[in-house]
């Protein structure tokens, strides 16, 4: 592994953030091109076919999907481990990072982050308001069912933090972003078992960052990290306007 | 491992597909309960919360995702290896099982196979033929264009067979029952690549089975398998009419 990896991708995805995570829980040293999606240029989408972020490179490697870069930093550095070493609990710990990405993805991100925050401070269009109230009536339940009934008491859940965890933890800090908290009350062992993943250090040291990106305009990203000493790589893949319709999935 | 493992879904879904490809590859003994998702009742959407298949038993372990089910059967039983040793060509290797999984899932499933299969024998429905001649224009040259810089001249992408073939190869079975086939002229690498892949013994034994289920209503799927001595479990999670909807992603 050449150090620092070079990380494509801003720091307010959710899927840039859980790379992020296991790169300072390995200790592996990076720096970051904190580029958006829909800003990528042309070079973006040959190094991302499916123009998903993050992209990791690590010298002549090129990887374009957040699963296959963690379990790539775990096959080359493998302490400590993020994935448990119990083989039927690591193939639990990838589905339910499987179902974070997709499930949690698609609700979280593609319907009420997207909704909330993409459109109107992107793009300058309305909220389908419509669309984010049944979010909230139906999906956005229908997950903190499922996670309460498989979320510890106490602890993570497969003993050390691992994949599964900051998968899971990821989305609520778009979805706080968003304005979301989870009830507490109608699902108290989801609440708390987020809150105590996100308060650990690999969450917590990326938090001044995304605070800030929520209040800067996308064209001064780079500058404003920089002023805060964020790892900044000189590389971009951005160009200065946005474009739609350009991701694939 | 308690052997048979045990599958739930049709062979005519890629998914599943790719997951007896590797049981094959390894010798692991399965039997199946041959369904379709939006045939599935509610145990189905207990047993697997996107109510994808296929859905992998093994003893008390439950496992709901083709990818995460083919790296738990290569961790549970690493040989023969299915996955290439090098960590770099491993993570290659996932990356084009994800690029296949969701992409190629997306076009030639959700568009070509939905649209002209599905619709078509399932809910009797007219195929959306402009979406179609979009997608063959569009999305399935851009897959090809992808996959001709991807692929080998000869033998498989990393040395010996791995995921990466098996996971690509798979979606060709199903574009093949939407009477697609690679044009060879403009694609002659990926053409030869698919036919290579598909001509091994894995996919071959799965074919008659394949063929027979495309001739068959869906309600004689198991009675039909049964006369053809496939492994077909005792079990079932279907119900007798289908539910529209009812898959999340």
């Amino acid at each position: 592994m050449r150090e620092p990896v070079h990380i494509v991708g801003t720091y307010l995805s959710p899927y840039v953030r859980k790379v992020l995570v296991v790169l300072h829980l390995k200790g592996i040293a990076y720096d970051i091109d904190p580029i958006i999606p829909f800003m990528g240029d042309d070079r973006f989408s040959r190094l991302s076919p499916l123009r998903r972020i993050p992209v990791l490179l690590d010298g002549e490697i090129v990887l374009a999907d957040s699963s296959v870069i963690c379990q790539y930093l775990e096959d080359r550095h493998p302490e400590p481990a993020v994935y448990p070493r119990d083989v039927a609990q690591r193939a639990r710990a990838r589905w339910l990072e499987e179902f974070a990405d997709t499930r949690m993805g698609e609700v979280f991100i593609w319907r009420l982050f997207n909704q909330l925050v993409i459109r109107r401070f992107v793009w300058r269009e309305q909220t389908d308001e419509a669309l984010v109230a049944r979010t909230l009536a139906e999906d956005v339940p229908a997950i903190l069912d499922y996670l309460e009934s498989e979320v510890p008491p106490a602890g993570y859940l497969f003993g050390d933090l691992s994949i599964a965890d900051v998968s899971v933890a990821c989305f609520f800090r778009n979805a706080a972003m968003a304005r979301f908290s989870i009830d507490a009350a109608r699902w108290p062992r989801s609440a708390a078992f987020v809150d105590r993943v996100l308060a650990g250090e690999s969450f917590q040291q990326l938090k001044p960052f995304e605070e800030r990106l929520m209040r800067t305009p996308i064209p001064e990203h780079r500058a404003v990290l920089a002023s805060m000493q964020a790892p900044v790589a000189r590389e971009t893949y951005a160009t200065t306007t946005p474009r739609r319709g350009v991701m694939q999935i």
